[in-house]
């Protein structure tokens, strides 16, 4: 079994590299070769599964030197950031939505077609919700980074009815905690706030405490994405695009949690000066019913208490009780 | 006023470029240079407006050169059809999806954003469609044709919203009559129908008798297109893709409306062979309710009488009465 990660040095492709080589197998199968790219590539602990690939998904040659001897799953992850991509439009184009092209037509094979796990965004809907949401709500991105998004999701779709590429595609919610650094996200105040209140440090939050966000721990995302991969008895021309459960939260309610495992006393640490376009695209999400998504067996961090555990990797205080 | 029409040569291209040349102007100011590409260019009356430009769209050293001097309004028509396009996919993919990504990239300039209408299909919706539809109805493409045309209207809309390509998408249905002959439309039947019927010649159709269909003639439609470049006041980020306005009609209304005008007698000339593939892509379309491209001032041809008379440029025989 090969399996490639795009973005494999990115904040999930750190997670899901580590948990698949822990695991040591995908979809029944031994895990024989990790193959990871990235334009750089951290210390990853010596394994002798793992092959690195430092340079671009947009060096279209390297792919196909990477894909040379075959794969079997790969889980597409890189993506230039929401902010960033929309600052920088041309980067954005080249790598979310051509190199991502280029990445699935490399992969097209009718005779064996390799799952493509797809790291998608909620980003596609745009900021003009409806009240109460679900599955199917009309996609509008108000992003360029949000129509790439979706436009690789067609693209995926396609060769799956064509029975090409054996393709999946979740759209991720604000995966939380990432490290506590500039990343180009609109939405990193997600994850900033969780980092600060963790380490005592003052914040403030540009969204209002009643803004409601989708909330999800990188770990739970993981979980995910190998749930995406092993899934069996998909019709080719089945749906493919899954909007993952999310854990519809304000965030008054994550401060409630984080006050509850690190002191009421650090609220005061937390101070809000809304930014209104924040606020619009990030801080007004409604509820969000994924049934058909919780059907095929994709979750969330089940509540407030476990996102903060998850995303801060924290032990299990109710197991120590 | 300069105006580029890509698949100049093709069965809407040629009745657009000569209905512009006739009306002289478009938005209100005279047409000055009209830009014809396409990979063939039968003969046009000689004009000094005219610029021909012979080539494809996948060259995009060609198309360079072509948008060189300006461009106000480009008409993006050119496209390998449906069945053309299942069959060879990568010549698909490279004129439908990635020759027109180009086109777009190359057309953006936010000091003074080109107007760009493109015909986009009904077949974004797939062959799912809901019993009652609408303009907001869910796109689930069953044909490459289709996802790739989706993929370039989100492509279209970023760029609108963006400010730098000023977008419209057309969704056409089947436009009618097309020249009998081989085109490697999937709807071609829907053409070849009205056709044999005024050449009273035998025609097996490949839907049954009730088989439900979307209709517009290329008259109609050419003046929907025209329409669409001349509509004003649209915010750039207002929605950019309409259906188009289309006659719900089987084909037994279609031949009632043929035999009124050719003759009860050649109704024995129409047989019926019903190809189950064709018969859901495009012998099951339901209703659809189009407010929103109605009140912008979109039209279908009125009736099937009326469908077929300017379908098949027939005189208006109610004038004559």
């Amino acid at each position: 079994m090969r399996v490639l990660i795009t973005g494999a040095n990115g904040f999930l492709g750190r997670q899901l590299a580590m948990r698949l080589l822990a695991r040591g197998q995908l979809c029944g199968r031994a895990l024989d070769t990790l193959l990871l790219l990235d334009t750089q590539l951290d210390a990853f602990a010596a394994d002798p599964r793992l092959r690195l690939h430092v340079g671009s998904l947009t060096d279209y040659a390297l792919v196909r030197r990477v894909l040379a001897d075959g794969v079997d799953v790969v889980f597409h992850l890189v993506s230039v950031p929401g902010g960033a991509a929309e600052q920088a439009y041309e980067v954005g184009y080249q790598v979310n939505l051509m190199a991502s092209l280029e990445l699935l037509d490399q992969l097209r094979d009718s005779s064996c077609p390799p799952v493509l796990v797809y790291a998608s965004s909620v980003a596609v809907y745009g900021s003009e919700l409806p009240a109460r949401m679900n599955e199917s709500a009309i996609t509008r991105p108000q992003l360029s980074y949000g129509a790439h998004k979706l436009m690789v999701e067609t693209a995926l779709c396609d060769l799956a009815r064509r029975g090409e590429v054996d393709g999946r595609a979740l759209r991720l919610p604000g995966i939380v905690a990432r490290p506590w650094q500039p990343n180009g996200l609109r939405s990193a105040f997600m994850s900033d706030v969780l980092q600060a209140y963790a380490a005592g440090q003052p914040y403030t939050c540009p969204v209002s405490p009643q803004a409601t966000a989708w909330w999800m721990s990188a770990h739970c995302c993981v979980g995910n994405l190998i749930h995406a991969a092993e899934l069996t008895g998909l019709p080719m021309d089945s749906e493919r695009v899954w909007q993952l459960p999310v854990l519809h939260l304000s965030l008054s309610q994550v401060i409630d949690a984080l006050a509850k495992r690190f002191g009421e006393h650090r609220r005061g640490l937390v101070s809000f000066a809304p930014d209104p376009e924040l606020q619009a695209l990030f801080g007004a999400m409604p509820p969000l019913k994924t049934t058909r998504s919780r059907a095929a067996g994709f979750c969330h961090d089940g509540n407030a208490a476990g996102l903060v555990r998850h995303a801060l990797n924290l032990p299990n205080t109710r197991v120590a009780l």
